[in-house]
């Protein structure tokens, strides 16, 4: 397990980021993240971290590094689940995810991309809004 | 990162396994899983394995376990992404997952959900039917 998988919902890839991103698992990411958007033509990317307690720099960095990617290839990035101390972390490092957009839950996170490309073909239905 | 996150997604949970299923971390996987049903309402639990390439027979015993009691809540539990050199070992040891639904991926998992429940309110819109 060295690798971290990349789940595909509807024009959306959504990553869940579970161990501590060392050099190599980190790279290969990237890297597989940008291969997947190129082969599914992918408008967006969720990077749920709400598993992630402790935050460093590289941490920020690689962030960073995947959201200016994915926007080369025209998707936008949004990280989900950040937990309080992680952005008070991150704030404290001089780290404020500039470019890497950032919501609650993936719930949110749906909403915004959703938003953002005006209810793509295959992802229609917003009806929820009405349940809440 | 001693706990697996639990996504919610509209009437669905999401939980993909990416790392070795110990004892305790399968016990509080199979805790916060029930509470998080019991508490969100939820319908339906989808469990990625994707990353999965060793199964032994307590991780065959464990998503048995967990199907069982989310039915006892009313949800349904769907194991996705099964690499085919596990579906291999399982059978190979004795291990049909009776009980437990599969799909190929998330989405053919989400689909088979969705067809289970008839389109509940929180889940609106199977437009995306039509762009296959």
């Amino acid at each position: 397990m060295d690798r971290i998988p990349i789940l595909r919902m509807g024009a959306f890839l959504l990553v869940t980021i579970q161990v501590d991103l060392y050099d190599r698992l980190a790279l290969s990411l990237e890297a597989d993240l940008v291969d997947m958007v190129h082969k599914t033509g992918a408008r967006g990317v969720l990077i749920d971290i709400s598993s992630v307690s402790i935050v460093d720099s590289f941490m920020g960095r690689i962030l960073g590094n995947i959201a200016s990617m994915t926007r080369v290839l025209d998707a936008e990035t949004v990280v989900v689940g950040m937990q309080p101390a992680v952005a008070i972390t991150l704030i404290e490092l001089g780290l404020s995810l500039k470019g890497v957009h950032t919501a609650l839950n993936v719930e949110r996170g749906m909403t915004l991309l959703n938003d953002k490309f005006g209810q793509d073909d295959e992802l229609a239905g917003d009806d929820a809004d009405d349940a809440e």
